[in-house]
């Protein structure tokens, strides 16, 4: 087992939940440093009940994680391999999102035993499975900020532009916005916004000042959606308008803490059902949950986004709340 | 619109998403106070998106809740029907639990407007929708409290009983306890405990202290499984083992408090999807949230109880927690 | 080093501070576990700077605590002046209440090293320090939960008795209460009520509702304060005024959860002080923040109980909050 | 009465007192909106006990606040002074920093009535007063943000650099940093760094990851204390040593939230203060709170910068921490 990529609150019961029920089925279970690092250098410890009692409510990660640099070529796939077969281990569970799962199917090139994946990371952008491992969390932690920079908004009436992580998609700042009631929704499924085209983003807001007399304008948007991103953002949207518009990145706060009770239940879920699996055969397989029943996905496939951000609610944003 | 019943967290997240839409379609609301007494008594005031701003984040209720006990009387139903036609209004929206829904029932007879439910309680116990608004805020109150307990029973290596809310099921107590990692689940699913058949419930704690060496020991129980409650069945496990188990009954707690996201954005999506409906012609339904879908479901039928708690998580439990 | 009596938030953070200020002297430091238990049983182990690595926010206590019934008695003092002596230590660290500075001063009588002590206990019912280690946390842990209770009793517009910790002092009942806006605070530096003599406490209850028309009413209490606790208070108040008061008791909750800022604060800073007066030859004292100064303060009259509740508090409860 | 300046969690709490203090002398109050501009501009209310029903624990302010460019001015302090004599008001009351006392100095040039400060900023940077109104929240808002730092810098065994606010002072950065157990502390009071000359930063981090093999490593910073702020100083940090530090600047976070338990208290405590001080003829002065005692001090000499951060802690966090 292993935790790769970046870390999402969760991972810590997601391990425990994997130690526990193995060590209920007599498995033994190790678990790989730095994540595939470990793997590649031979850097493990064996996992006992003992080791994981009272992580679940921890964030980060036990095992570590890291980028690693030398899974983008084969030699690493084989070094990987190498360890696997040399320790004579049946399975790998890699905890992670579809760039770890790209090297858990680069390794399965070199490895006869069998590979799961379980989606820990807080972007949500993995398919086969309606949340990942850290996404509720992120949420949360993402509405909290935004709840404190309400509060000075509202004091000072002024406009705030809160960055949030998503990579490639709107889950995180769609579920964010909504929950803290931004009047205004940025994220990549709206498409990128262009320098010298802000109408979209600014009628709205004019809207608010004048017509509405709201005391307070909160926009948040997902990174990447912007040339030089929120700080970029707020200057040409101040400059726009005349009223001074705040960007706030909320950068890696986002990863860590300690886990809500969704995500901790996720994890235990799939934890669990990843080593039944493993049981039965399974084997390229992703354990995730949908329509809140655990099943398994094709590994290959986890990495296509095809999920979509729930378009019930960004049409409400659109029609409703930005209005 | 109002209130009725146990006040949950994202109640005010409801009245914000129904003022918001029903104010985007040129619909006109008024909000009663104290649930049906407002009604019953004419005790209202009109909502405006401006009496909403910022209400989101809020736990309680803008609009007050109590019970009612006229309303178990034919001439309460009559006596609320009458305000509806003198006021003219065309629409009933409840957002409670299922008792409440009871009461919207009630009136109909006397009433030729429409009526939609909207499920607002902590219990999770309403058929319809997979989770009720207040119901993921509640678990991370009662899991916040436990992982305090969880440091003293750590640092004392103690036994502890924790009584959760949940009426007659046990979604908080199974959520709560496997997201704490209790070590032990009691709920009504598996039973009501009798006196002196205590057996079930010791040999797992003589287990882990004995064979495992467990530093800490932690029981997550729903209300009403024991007779005299968890300070009659603390005393009783006391007695047997001659191990101090120490009973926290968490009370009120677990009803208040900002929401979490999950909480708002369910809110925020059945207030603006029951306004909707409204509009569409539905009658004597609940607005809920199957699979990520919004939808509707006969108040009738919304307690009849046949919503399971999550049987994987409970025989996972069983099988390797308690263990 | 050895923490002993209930745990308190920040005794981590005491440990770390201790463990690497000793290293920065080139201090070895051994910690004995389970309070004095470990010390009279010689269970300890040698504490290095990586073993405090990132403890500082945990609650509860790394060396274990509990009760040790043995040490009120000599031949407790005597076993573990014992093991002092054959583990050729020269110096005994006691994170605790008066409780267990009596222990440490029964063993002074046996033992020729220096002792000192450091005030941990959520209580703050130590002299010569102006707040012990634990209490900050306890008072935002309390104010968390009336906080939430406040969103019931404002919904339903109903009486709330939160029971608090304290021992025989209103410390955290007077903040807490301040904090929240209780409307009223019952600790023992008002003097105990007798059942039947309720006047006190219902008439500016029965003032608030009538006169005032408060929407909720909430009475924090410290323990002790009543003959058969806030539950039993509850029901006489309830049948005194005719309006139903719900009793809330907090208990465990209080003790655990990570320590806020001004709690890590003060245990890094008297633990390293500590540290710094051993080396300086301090002998039967306790080192506490007057001031926020550090300083020594005989052990033996930690347990006088002079220290007050903030005078001028009180009254303005008295006289502005409760009217 | 006005808040002025940054807002700062206690404000609400400050407020509250005061209305409920004078009520209970029979004095009128009034709030004016917006900082000095509703002084200026006539804009305000009445404000009753009813009006401050529950908001001792939100975050912001109710008067709102705002910075008043016409207040540098005389004919500012002028018209300020004509609406004070028009409503022909006894006394002003300032919430804010020494940058408002300023403005209420210069209406003192032109008004008759009593002029009295209360420190609301979180910047802690107001002489005559221990802490600040809202000092103590900053310090558990920057903390929370750190912890959740600590967790993804442990799991990737990586450098942060975190910048917290605090204009020219290092009161948030010192007791952030000591309380989040950061390896490195930043603040003015050390002086600024400059480019090129980083090596009393870069050694002890060297030192820490080959000597100590750490597994992460957090540096925390004021602002202002590096040309180009922390973005700059991490990407320098990265270059000279060839592991990636990256920054996270927390921002207007740190400014909302609910208040903690010592904000609320001292604001409350000073709140009553400075309307019995007000009955008592202070004039041009500050409701402060030294040694836990309330206390007067000269408005004039609040902007004095004579108060010093702990010299204690910083000696043990260079010595010790730092190492």
């Amino acid at each position: 087992m292993l935790t790769s990529g970046g870390d999402a609150p969760g991972m810590n019961a997601c391990i425990r939940s994997i130690v526990l029920t193995a060590a209920a089925h007599q498995i033994e279970v190790v678990g790989f440093s730095h994540g595939f690092n470990g793997l590649i250098e031979g850097d493990y410890k064996k996992l006992l009940p003992y080791h994981v009692q009272h992580i679940i409510h921890l964030g980060g990660t036990l095992l570590k994680s890291a980028r690693c640099p030398a899974m983008h070529t084969e030699e690493g796939a084989k070094a990987a391999a190498i360890t696997l077969r040399q320790m004579q281990l049946d399975a790998l569970l890699v905890i992670g999102g579809d760039g770890s799962f790209k090297g858990a199917l680069a390794i399965a090139q070199h490895y006869k035993g069998q590979i799961l994946g379980l989606p820990g990371t807080i972007d949500n952008d993995v398919d086969g499975t309606d949340a990942t491992i850290g996404y509720a969390t992120a949420i949360d932690t993402a509405l909290d900020a935004i709840d404190k920079i309400r509060d000075t908004a509202d004091a000072f009436e002024r406009i705030f532009l809160v960055e949030l992580m998503g990579r490639h998609s709107g889950f995180i700042a769609l579920s964010a916005g909504i929950a803290s009631g931004a009047e205004q929704i940025i994220c990549p499924e709206l498409g990128v916004l262009k320098p010298g085209e802000l109408d979209a983003v600014i009628r709205p807001i004019q809207n608010a000042q004048v017509v509405k007399g709201k005391s307070s304008y909160i926009i948040v948007m997902a990174e990447h959606c912007y040339p030089g991103g929120s700080t970029a953002l707020a200057a040409d949207i101040t400059k726009a308008i005349g009223i001074e518009c705040r960007a706030c990145v909320l950068g890696h706060i986002q990863r860590g803490g300690s886990p809500v009770g969704a995500d901790r239940i996720l994890a235990t879920k799939l934890g669990a059902y990843a080593v039944e699996q493993l049981l039965g055969g399974a084997h390229l397989m992703m354990a995730g949950e949908v329509n809140h029943q655990a099943c398994l996905y094709p590994l290959q496939a986890s990495g296509e986004h095809k999920k979509r951000i729930d378009p019930y609610l960004l049409r409400w944003q659109q029609q409703v709340a930005n209005d």
